[in-house]
């Protein structure tokens, strides 16, 4: 997210210190800085040590009276909710297409996220401030999530980066044709004479071994490590 | 995730039962039911209160002494790692990717997803177990962290639907244009009657009115509000 300094994660009347500590230490691992609390239960909260490493976004984190006032500098106001039974006077935007629209709209204004109170999550007056609702795609028979947890998720949906889901180029350079060969010939020596091999079958096992050898995908460095296991083998074999 | 009863979350000496509570929530919230542990430090996490609503999910945790003995039943493991200085010995994959790889597997096999103490993480006899390794993309000045919100983070990646990233059609219907020429008319009447509107500016005024309205891109029943609106202070006006 390059923009993640026009986030606002605002918590509306959070109880827990430790979850405001979650909250702010997941903001810093996602490199989010800006903290709002509106109407904090605890005013203690600046010292919860569940902000492993994230002190200076509690530190930095600002309180305000109303809601109003802590979006007000904000283009886009979006509010989650694990929905429940009330029903919603807002579009509902699952996070997967919910964080696609946050991290565009970053790009051009500030942005603020809003997450309710462990207890009973945004009220029908906090959402009347909201563009729109979010929702995390839980299952509708526990859909309700810590706060510390929820707050990690929406921040990772808006940083994710789609391209990066795609599978790059093996970094490890494969094995050669001729080393690969060379294990299974030495392989079959080893297991003729240990007995494995009856005369009788040879040639089909032969062909066995060399596809089995192949399904193994070697790659060049693991080659060399097997050849040499198999060459201390079969010098203690045949010695 | 249709095949989310194969996923085995496993953590490897675990600390706090708080972490262990909000692993176990999580798990529940995105419908995953086997928790695995191998030598947790507390043993009383089987009551940990962070494990809202999924107290089912720690009453039917597994104990080994032993990774081995945890995996033994998965066709693939997959280690969790915030990498640190460490030089990995394995293919490390971002979240993005290595989500989606855990959740085709997933269709034919048990995968073990594994999460080491929140102190250490995977030691290197951990990750000699392990196929790959995944990291979540934190930034590098803070990458650890919470376990529990890790946790939620990797089964979210993995039930995520990259369908659901794209926006479905506008569920409201848009209001008619033949209602939205009606508000500007009656607006600008009221603009008129009130003194906003001179004579000398009145054309331009009511073009501009009329990119105004549309640009509020209402829909059929918000529509009828204005104009319901509207209506009562050209009565008022006008009395």
């Amino acid at each position: 997210m390059e923009h993640k300094n026009s986030l606002r994660v605002v918590l509306v009347s959070p109880r827990n210190p430790l979850n405001i500590g979650a909250a702010a230490r997941a903001m810093s691992n996602f490199g989010c800085t800006e903290l709002r609390l509106v109407n904090p239960y605890e005013v203690a909260f600046r010292e919860a040590r569940s902000a492993v490493n994230a002190h200076k976004v509690l530190e930095n984190a600002k309180e305000y009276p109303t809601l109003g006032e802590a979006v007000a500098d904000c283009a886009l106001v979006v509010g989650t909710t694990s929905i429940g039974h009330r029903a919603l006077e807002h579009p509902l935007r699952r996070l997967e297409l919910g964080g696609k629209l946050i991290a565009r709209k970053l790009a051009t204004a500030p942005v603020a996220l809003l997450f309710g109170s462990e207890k009973f999550g945004l009220s029908n007056a906090d959402m009347s401030h909201c563009h729109w609702l979010m929702r995390i795609p839980t299952r509708e028979e526990h859909a309700s999530m810590n706060l510390g947890q929820a707050v990690a998720l929406c921040l990772y949906e808006i940083v994710r980066s789609p391209a990066a889901a795609k599978a790059g180029p093996e970094t490890k350079r494969a094995a050669q044709a001729g080393d690969v060969e060379r294990i299974t010939a030495m392989l079959e020596e080893i297991l003729e004479h240990s007995g494995y091999v009856h005369e009788r079958v040879e040639g089909s096992t032969e062909l066995k071994l060399r596809r089995l050898i192949r399904r193994m995908k070697l790659n060049a460095h693991d080659a060399e490590v097997w050849l040499g296991i198999l060459r201390q083998i079969r010098w203690k074999l045949l010695s």
